[in-house]
C-alpha cells in the first residue's frame, strides 16, 4: 500500500481516468433553501454516482493504476458498505476478480449486490475471526492487492474528482462542506479545492457521537475512539489513517459535528422539497449547513452529498419521523 | 382561452422563453435496469424541476405569453396541486399576482407552499361551492385570466419544452412513455417528437382505475368517467380535453394502464436504485417500462418523470409497503 501522499495532479490524472466512466453527476440547488439562508447553496449530487457514493471514483482510480500482473492476481478489501460495492463494480468494469471479505451476517442485499457484480465473497464469523487477517491471508496465498477505504493515495485522487467537477461547474466557493468517515473524500476534496479555489474554507463534517476527525484535528494529532453509534453508518471509522489526517490537518478550516436528529431532518429535506434520496451519511455536510452550524449567510457555498443508499425500511422509517 | 391546437413552433418558442428560467432537468439512466430489460433507458427527471414538476414549463409559459393588461389584471387556476403551485411561483417570477381557488379542506402544506409563492389563496366549501363557478365569478368581477391544468395551448407548448430537450440530449428514440392524465404533458410530448424524432412510438400511460384516456383513444371520442380512485393523484382527471384529445387520438400510438401496486413498486425502485422521490403520478410511464407491459428490448427509450411532490409521511408508507 502506498503511503505517499497524493498531490492535485494525481487528481487531475484521475479526472482523465474516469472520464466517459463515471456519471459526471448534476450540481442541483433549491430556491427555498437559499431565500432561507440568503445563500447559495450548490448540492453535488454524488447519491446519483454509479452504485449509489462517490466511491466509485476511488476504487475505479485504484484498481486502473495497478500493473498488468497486480490486475491479473486480483483485488481485495474488506469492505461490505458502499466502498466495497464499489469495488465490485470497478473491478467488473476493468475485467479484474474482486474479493469482498464480508460478515456472514452481512444483509443479505449487500451480498447479493456486491455479487451481482461478479465479486467473490468470503464470509467471515465477526465472533471469532478478525477481517483484516482473512484479507491478509488472501493477499499472501493469492497475491491479491488490498484497495482499502480511505487511507490510500489512489482512492484519495479518484474521491477528489467530484470537487473538481463541481468547482468546473459552479466556479468560485466562500466555503464547502464535506462528509467525513475516515477522510478519504474530504482528503480528495481539500487538495482539490487548494488547488483551484484556494480562498475557499474547507469543512469535514461527522457525526457528534463519532468526532474522533474533529478531536484529532484540534489536537493536531490523530486521536482513537471506540466504535461510535450512529445512523451515519458510512462514518463510524475509529480513527483517520496515516495518509488522510495529514492532509485534513494542513488544510481543513476545521471539523464540525451533527447529531443524528439533525440527519434525519435533512433526510426529509431531500426527500420533500430536492426529491433526492440521500443516506444518513451523505447528509453530514448538508446537516450543518442547513443548521447554519457555522454562518453561512451571503455567501456561496458547496456541499458534497456522498451517498444514497439507503435500505427502505429504515430509511421509511426516518422520514416518518416526527410527521403526523 | 385559446382554442387554437399548438404546433411545434410553439414549443420552440417556449423554449426560448423558458431558457435560464427552468431548470434543464437532468437525464438519468440505471445500468442495471438497462442490463436487467436489454434496453436503454433515459429518464428526464422533471421531478426536480422547480415546484418538483413539469408544471412550471406550462404555467409560465402561458402567463408570460399575456398582455400587460392581462398581467395587470392577474390570474386565476383551481388546482390545488402541482398546477396551483406552478401557477403561484410562475406569477411571482413574472410579477403577476396569481389566485388559486382552493378547498376548505385542502392540506395546509399546499396552502402554505402556494401562499409561501405570495399567492392569494380563495377557499371553497366542496360541499356546496362549484370551484370552477367561484372562479369563474372572479374572473368576472376582477377581469383575471383563468389558466387552466392542461387544455389550454400555451400550457401545452410549454410542457412540451421537456421531450424537446430530452431528444436533444440523447438524440433519437424507439419509444417514449409519458404519464397521463388530462393530457397536456403527453400533447406537448407528441408534438414534440412527431416533429424531431418522428420514427418514435411514443405511450401515455395512466392509472388502470381511471383509464379515460385508454377508452377515449380506444373510441375515437373524448369518454368521460366516474371520478376514479388512484394513489396517482395528478391522473384522476375524468376526461382528456378538447384540445389535448386531438393531439392525442392523431400522434399517440397507444394508451397503457398501470394498477396502483406497479406504481408502489416503481417509487420503491427509483428510490433504492435511483435515489430519486418519484410522485405516483411520476411513476406512470416508468411502471410500464419495468413491467414491460409493451416490449421494449433492444430498445432506446424516454420516460418522463413527470414530479416528485408528496407527503413524506404517505411516501414512507408506499416504501415500506411489501419491506420486511
Amino acid at each position: 500500500m502506498s503511503r505517499a501522499l497524493p498531490r492535485y495532479q494525481d487528481i487531475q490524472e484521475a479526472a482523465e481516468r474516469l472520464r466517459g466512466v463515471v456519471h459526471r453527476t448534476p450540481v442541483l440547488t433549491s430556491q427555498t433553501l437559499n431565500g432561507r439562508l440568503d445563500a447559495e447553496v450548490f448540492f453535488k449530487c454524488e447519491n446519483l454516482q454509479k452504485v449509489g457514493a462517490f466511491k466509485f471514483r476511488g476504487a475505479y482510480n485504484a484498481i486502473a493504476k495497478l500493473s498488468p500482473e497486480e490486475r491479473a492476481a486480483g483485488v481485495v478489501t474488506f469492505s461490505s458498505g458502499n466502498h466495497g460495492q464499489a469495488i465490485a463494480r470497478a473491478a467488473q468494469a476493468l475485467g479484474v476478480t474482486a474479493t469482498i471479505v464480508m460478515p456472514l451476517d452481512a444483509p443479505k442485499a449487500k451480498r447479493n449486490a456486491a455479487a451481482s457484480y461478479g465479486a467473490r465473497i468470503i464470509p467471515y464469523d465477526r465472533q471469532t475471526e478478525d477481517r483484516e487477517q482473512v484479507a491478509r491471508q488472501l493477499i499472501e496465498q493469492e497475491g491479491l492487492t488490498l484497495i482499502p477505504p480511505f487511507d490510500h493515495a489512489d482512492v484519495i485522487a479518484g474521491q477528489g474528482t467530484a470537487v473538481m467537477e463541481l468547482l468546473e461547474e459552479v466556479g468560485g466557493l466562500d466555503a464547502l462542506f464535506v462528509p467525513l468517515g475516515g477522510g478519504g473524500l474530504l482528503a480528495g476534496s481539500l487538495l482539490a479545492a487548494h488547488a483551484v479555489a484556494p480562498e475557499c474554507l474547507v469543512y469535514g463534517v461527522e457525526p457528534s457521537a463519532g468526532n474522533d476527525g474533529q478531536q484529532s484535528f484540534n489536537k493536531g494529532e490523530v486521536v482513537r475512539i471506540p466504535p461510535p453509534r450512529s445512523i451515519a453508518d458510512g462514518a463510524l471509522t475509529q480513527a483517520l489513517g496515516e495518509i488522510t489526517f495529514p492532509i485534513i490537518k494542513r488544510y481543513a478550516h476545521d471539523i464540525l459535528t451533527v447529531s443524528d436528529e439533525k440527519l434525519i431532518h435533512a433526510m426529509q429535506f431531500f426527500a420533500e422539497r430536492m426529491k433526492l434520496v440521500v443516506e444518513p451519511t451523505g447528509c453530514l455536510g448538508a446537516a450543518a449547513v442547513l443548521n447554519e452550524t457555522v454562518p453561512v449567510r451571503g455567501m456561496r457555498i458547496g456541499v458534497i452529498l456522498s451517498g444514497g443508499n439507503v435500505d427502505l425500511a429504515s430509511y421509511a422509517a426516518c422520514l416518518s419521523h416526527g410527521q403526523q
